[in-house]
């Protein structure tokens, strides 16, 4: 493709030789001839000189730094150059049809130009829309119903009762409608609170692999349009996540927890029970909230704290031993000085 | 059904009309006409004015609260919600019967009124008990025995030789048998020490999605009967964990540790290995144990500590930068201190 | 089996009756006739006198210390042990030949004396080595390669375009080529970049139960030759990691993150992303790692530091309230001695 198609294409601006063909996208260090590669963080500026590629996407300041190369100029380089890859990697949807192994309940509907592969077993009552795609060796359970243009990979869990909407992407791996963790205490033992309730995937989101999202106890768990949720994250039962989150690995979100929309929650982060977060919030890695959040910000640490208190907390913590040893030498210092206050009297 | 019999099944006792038909259990905001709620914690009182419920489980304090209402008066309301939720909502057990997609070696025993769905393989040996359900896609080793009205969700993994006891739930992406994670020094390589052993799971365990519990190097890794795990959960080779222990998402036990009865380990806490940890100890969430606990108790943190100093360390903590500053400050008064009283001599 | 051809094939050495009989690995504790033991660790020498073991793998120190017992002696027990474990438990291959229920592409290519299970798929022109074994119910996307003597155990998922090498075990759940989780923001939304690399598992590399390993985004992750993966670990896209690493349970390592040879990383660590990791870096549990490390060491901690300091800023935050009340003391004593250095005035 010509770099001025691509542009066009991502309405983006052309500078240099417009006809350059491009056939992949590649890192700045591996990219060689008809190669487009990106440069969005200024601290790789040197390697706009050091690239071979045949053309790199930037942004007009980055474009006038005095180095001669094709550009595709860009506001968010990134974001272009996520366009371009999409462009020169079209995603090749499975092709339509049932395997011949599928298990389909007679009362389950299939919408139409759907992919169902080997082994898929769909339960009564639930249904596919139109041009989703199911791969092998997955389960959607009784009465739980996907949307359009779905996307789920193989060996993935879907129970009963759950209602997945439009454009969901779902990875390997994945179990979505796990019973919620309630035990009431009985004697020394523990009685199962039953969880009745289901989940709803909204629109737009995606699941990474082996993320496990409870059923509600009552109601509903639910997932807002267009937010992602990376590998092996946990989501209790009765959890409300906002619209346009992210979620990155390895979080786990306790039971009746309301995540606001456009929150980010940084690696590894865990979040209490039954707490309200605000919309915009941003928690950095490994964050502890035992706390509600009531306005935007970034919050980091375990109890979560301003981002940049928790920086220099962890600062003066990493000099805890030196800051104990002056502790003891004011202390020495100071009787000293009295016995010698002391001696004067 | 009517409010008098849910008393009687559940031997809580009626204020107000026992006549009452209730159909559902509902929060106390969403909950309407025939619905019944509950209030176990007295934070929530308010909602006794405000709920639309039919009725309200709650103890004989808050009934004589003043508020009017039919009440389901309990000693203990959240137990009490959760069997009267059991009542109403019966768990529909999946129909008996062995579906043709299922491979079942020949040498595998199956016991009676057994449900085993699509896909399901069960190797050599295998024997599933009496009334026992097993979900589709799911995997039973060799030699591996079920015993009577388990619950085996779709695409879990049991591995060969476990022994799987009565009334055992496991919930999907969950692997038990899995090895254990022990390599020994070979050069500058690792030399894969065999894991010969397997795994018990007792009596009445529940296992959520995508826990993972590795069989024993020698001898096996044991869940103690009625203990409850989450989602997530790594259990390693050879742990045993005692009787009725709660174990919440994301926590991980490193290989040999004992943990006692009725202990309670809260989400993304680690617990090293080769520890003994003692009955009806509570770790708080996030905890990091790397010693053993020979008294009950509740300990948080990282080490683990006493939860109230903990509560104290956390709090100090926070504010290091302030410690930081007020000990630069007494030094230098001390500093002023002294050069006052050098110039007086 | 006997002592003295046990030590044969180990190229260890007898002290006392050779001619014993040994059936079985045991600990110290259970052992019994017919049973060998082994003490690796000086701490165990008592149960060199307590343990009824026919045999016991020791050390010549161990040897010479005055027991009299039969001796198998070696350099390093614990692999002595480890050798001696896999000599009398034999790992059972399951039987060549390819399950009726198997669907596999016309296009796929399987070596010689390869057991495929039941129900597990195999997409287009993927091909399986010699003498590999793959468990039931497990998927195997299109392009992805298998070498010789691998062993995936079922209900894996390994997507499309992945690279696995020979001698190479995958256990449960685990998910291989996931997509990285990379998202452009968009307006208030998040537009998908494509993962369009792969995966590279190289020779001799285990992956524990339920661990995701991303795909590259552009180009591979690549996990090196020798590495063993714990359970439920985290691998994004992009992630290079050295030959003969060792990754315990529940770590995160992000995107773009190189990791060096012989890197140990120990249960519920995190890796930020596009770091570097030296040779021989050992980071202790929970370690939360934010920045490059250049040198072979010990590291531990949030932000990760010499294990050392770590040990010792541990020991001072545990008792950071004691501090705290010594500061206030210091205040006080300061300005009483202040007080009365004015009233001398």
């Amino acid at each position: 493709m010509k770099l001025k198609d691509l542009a066009d294409k991502i309405k983006g601006r052309v500078r240099g030789n417009g006809d350059t063909e491009i056939s992949r996208v590649m890192g700045a260090e591996a990219a060689g001839e008809g190669d487009i590669t990106f440069i969005s963080n200024p601290k790789y500026t040197r390697f706009l000189g050091e690239t071979n590629a045949s053309a790199v996407i930037v942004t007009e300041e980055l474009a006038d730094a005095g180095v001669d190369k094709n550009f595709l100029i860009a506001e968010d380089p990134y974001l272009a150059f996520a366009k371009v890859l999409s462009i020169l990697n079209p995603k090749e949807a499975p092709e339509a049809g049932i395997s011949k192994s599928a298990t389909i309940a007679d009362s389950a509907k299939i919408g139409s130009n759907v992919h169902i592969g080997a082994n898929v077993v769909i339960e009564d009552n639930a249904s596919i829309g139109d041009n989703s795609s199911i791969y092998a060796n997955t389960y959607i359970g009784k009465n739980s119903t996907l949307g359009s243009q779905c996307l789920i990979y193989p060996n993935v869990t879907i129970r009963e009762n759950i209602e997945i909407k439009d454009r969901v992407s779902i990875h390997s791996g994945t179990v979505v409608g796990s019973d919620g963790f309630g035990y009431a205490k009985e004697g020394s033992g523990a009685f199962k609170v039953p969880q009745t309730g289901g989940v709803i995937i909204e629109d737009d989101v995606e699941l990474g692999a082996s993320v496990t999202i409870d059923r509600g106890t009552i109601g509903e768990t639910i997932i807002g349009a267009g937010s992602k949720i990376d590998n092996l994250v946990q989501i209790a039962h009765n959890v409300k996540i906002g619209k346009c989150c992210i979620i990155v690995a390895q979080v786990g979100i306790s039971g009746s927890t309301t995540i606001g929309d456009g929150v980010t929650i940084a690696g590894q982060s865990g979040i209490a029970g039954h707490l309200d977060i605000a919309d915009n919030v941003t928690f950095g890695a490994r964050s502890g909230v035992t706390n509600d959040v009531k306005e935007p910000g970034v919050f980091t640490g375990y109890p979560a704290m301003d981002h940049k208190k928790w920086l220099r907390v962890q600062s003066v913590y990493a000099k805890l031993p030196e800051l104990s040893k002056r502790i003891k030498k004011l202390e020495m210092e100071l009787e000293e000085l009295r016995d010698t206050d002391k001696k004067k009297k």
